[in-house]
């Protein structure tokens, strides 16, 4: 932390700040200007909240100098994580995909489906069966069921499975059927949940709140990785801007910035990102191009019959050709699909 | 729904439009004009997604035409909801306060700071027992002890309370001490949780989420209300913007435009929607100005040794000279505390 | 300037950083913490960007701890600037109301409106006659001859003149006509205009960007005030944010942020910031409770036949109305209207 | 435009709107519903406020069904545009480079570069010559001298040159040296000079303003062509959002976005777009990959002397593996550089 005195301050207030310090434990060095003086203090223990020196008398400014994380930072750990699933890595060499329906609907629907992306390339299938929906009055998922059908699918085509979850208490369904535990982006601050995600040996993948800074990101991975779980997968997922031509803004900043920050794996959803089929291929090829260790792609045989969000879900056809174009993309920088 | 062709598009297009409109159970109006079609859609059930519509051929643009809420809205209800507590009223002529520390940290602290409040001119005492933290390192509150010692304060002092819960399983502990339940702004869109609080008979107060639309916010409230809890009150604390000088910019104008959507009443929290004590003072004065139907206030008696957002907490002194200040911006609408 | 390095860096890497700010002119404080060493560079010269030594080997963050601006900042002037113009203080205990039609329309619809909004208790007449409009095919305004109208309206009534110009070009036709010089929102960062306006010695009303940080209106401020033109004005209204039940998020918490940060006195404009008629006394009541030095509010005589803006503008009568209420809130703080 | 009538209002009510939507010129379609009805009005005319027509009794909302622009628009040409300038074609088949230095600061610094940028692949110079800076007291630019030197480096590698003017004084000496005028982001809304530049027989290069939606984007090229000057070319160059880890959060899906609203090409500036060096070259084939049809990218030879931006200039080895990079992303959908 260091704290920037107005100038022409007293010296008696510089002591009371130093004083201050010292009584929380920092270690205190004081810079002398011409105009102002300046005090670094290093040693900060958790639970300091530097606006409380923001409000002492003759503070101009109080800034943060070290990450609010630990171990989801690149200081923590220089190389990058690589995340096994099965055969699968994540973050690796490879640019892993991840298809399928929005909601899990029936057996034969998602069946159809696994054997469609399967084809084309992916290598876990997604499918909801606890949807979190904006309206209480729309289809809300078919719960165990749901993942019973999406653990089949997958297992009948040789895929993984990728799942949401949106309460504590389904983690003991969960951890059944789902090989990656998704964490949606209303629940990036659901503490109690994360914490409890702390204690399993699961993937956790945890997509970025709407309004979430990258920094608060990390934070959610932290709140996991302190309980023990360190395989932890990002996903950037768009955030809301001002602009309204698309659903959300996918910040595809964040991948570049995310990696640079941290050594956890970072995938992107083009699909909830844009919300609409037409933008998903163009935002999937500019995310890979980015450098994004996976992608989450909606894909349904029949978008015009999905019991949710099938106008962002891409017709198989379009999926196969995208993942074609995918594989020339991240040849540019040298990976693979 | 309304739904615009594109300039000269073709007959059977448009009667493919039209199709699948009658289909989904619509009353379909079409108006044909020199360069293009509109087509009125009347009769919209549940579950309609609109960018289903958007990407059929020939389609220029969609446009919902109804709000997704009903319960929540002024077409339902055209006066205001009053939700009576105890012996106060909220959404009534009174301005209520509300004030109290950030977390309930001991017996003897939230007593002190009990008695101060309620000799200002509060009527309701809040205190975090269940701490939304965005670090995992950080202080997490008491749990049921805080509310123990939260309702003790209360009592002593003919107070009411309020208090934030986060998870369904704290329903049980938290309805024996509490008289309003908080949601916060990180659970606005926590729906499983938000259905649960439905089937209480409590009145549930809603903070807004950092980037949750006014339509969301009434979408929270529909949840609650759609299970049959009609008491619910909603609170604005600030959204996340670009500017970085406060904590969240406190959207004032909130206020008048849920007034007019909504017959539900609307708090303000210009404690966490500013971060900085500096700031409450004129930020309260202003939520009232604008119409709102009561403050949440964070005031602490040693605000520098607060466990949790000190830096935001007023003085007792400083909530006693707001709390007059107050009484006459209520009075320029009519309005008294 | 604030240069945290990685933990661990070797020491040459930390002397190439010591001696490059050295090179630029900086006194610099080295602090060396078990983890971290940390260097306080003082005496920072303008021209140098911060981002230069974020890249150099070993550096974690570079921060900046003084504000870019001086002349408009409170360290350099601590006690209020109050503005005379005419008979009128800006920035004293009169809060002062400037209101008129957003364009001047015609001889007769100008004298008309100054007359209603003189007896309601405004003090300065505003009018548009260089409209800045989002499309080509928009009525443009009226020009020089606009202004013309503007001043005998307001000679006629005892009222002092605001209006915008856009281009540097109208400045000397507009010192003929107007006593405070509008800058509109979106030439907020036109840097050749502002620099011009720097030689002038006529008050210079100053509207914050769309999206503009509160530094960054602080900064055209001092474009101005570097030239020798000490008089600006500040004027809130509106930034753009997700929401958009309104046109614009009027930013109440701007008001006391500039006043703590800047001794120029500072306005809002409730009409351009909500965009809607019955959105405008609401968040007047708000800007005067929050401590704004006065207000741009729209009036006209007959809004709906307005040509620009007529849906944002006030009747008369509830100008009048709005007056009587915004005494109250007024003297809530001590201030008068 | 949809005007949707407040349920259960009287039929009086809404006759007094078709009466009103009359008057103004409007063809009036009416569809009346069980629960309320709805009035389609075609024949917009510009000028027309929609905001006039939700404030009339019984109206619950209004929604505008055309786009303001015209000549922008897919609308009114379906095929692509494809803008000449000299040999090269932009929003043709080939991704055209466009670099060059942040500013011009002498006649060996802009030579040196331009060989190097022309070798590595560029088709176009760029380089500053008028700078907008946030801080008056930082460099401003050379001016037209900085423009000569830009002509003469371009002309000796057989380059075009692109450079940013500020003000339309500037027109005249511009035109003299630069192959395309850019408008930068800040001038985005600047209408006196948008409606100068529509006279000329120049592409203009129109970079996206910080806070424009893409709607708004469109007008600015409206307001040029609108003059008879079709010669648009846009450029995406970041928005501001909450996020802060980027200097702007540049808006990728912006590209697709645009290609599916407007027959004009976009470029996409991932220098400015990022604001760090680091984040260039992944953003850069991001906006290749998303569709862009160029880039405009900061390169020089010695970054840590640049009198401008050098944080995020590329140094001329990353600038030529990063075409080449670009080169196999744009295989990938059908294009070349």
């Amino acid at each position: 932390m260091v704290i920037v005195m107005q100038p022409g301050v007293s010296e008696e207030r510089i002591q009371a700040v130093i004083e201050r310090l010292t009584e929380k434990g920092f270690d205190v060095h004081r810079s002398t200007g011409v105009e102002r003086t300046v005090l670094g203090a290093i040693g900060s223990k958790n639970g300091v909240d530097i606006r409380d020196f923001e409000l002492l008398n003759g503070v101009q400014e109080v800034i943060r100098i070290t990450e609010p994380y630990k171990l989801a930072g690149r200081t923590f750990q220089k190389e990058d994580s690589q995340i096994k699933v099965g055969n699968v890595i994540i973050g690796g060499p490879e640019v892993v995909i991840m298809a399928g329906p929005c909601s899990v609907e029936s057996r034969a629907q998602i069946r159809t489906i696994a054997k469609l992306v399967k084809e084309a390339g992916a290598k876990v299938l997604r499918g909801g069966a606890f949807k979190p929906r904006t309206s209480p009055y729309s289809f809300q998922g078919l719960g165990e069921e749901g993942l019973k059908y999406l653990r089949e699918a997958a297992d009948a085509c040789g895929l993984l499975t990728v799942s949401e979850i949106m309460d504590r208490v389904d983690i003991p369904i969960a951890i059944r059927y789902i090989d990656i535990i998704q964490i949606g982006a209303r629940n990036m601050q659901n503490f109690t949940l994360l914490r409890e995600l702390g204690n399993l040996d699961k993937p956790i993948l945890v997509k970025r709140g709407m309004a979430a800074t990258i920094d608060e990101l990390l934070m959610a991975a932290e709140y996991v990785m302190a309980g023990g779980n360190r395989k932890v997968i990002f996903c950037e997922r768009g955030i809301r801007t001002f602009e309204n031509s698309t659903r959300n803004t996918l910040d595809i900043s964040a991948i570049p910035v995310v990696k640079k920050k941290s050594h956890l794996p970072i995938l992107a959803d083009p699909s909830h990102g844009t919300g609409l089929r037409d933008h998903v291929a163009p935002m999937a090829r500019a995310a890979v191009a980015a450098g994004a260790d996976g992608l989450l792609i909606e894909v349904h045989h029949e978008p015009d019959k999905a019991l949710s969000d099938g106008a962002q879900s891409l017709y198989p056809e379009q999926f196969a050709e995208l993942v074609c174009e995918l594989r020339i993309v991240s040849q540019a920088i040298g990976r693979k699909i």
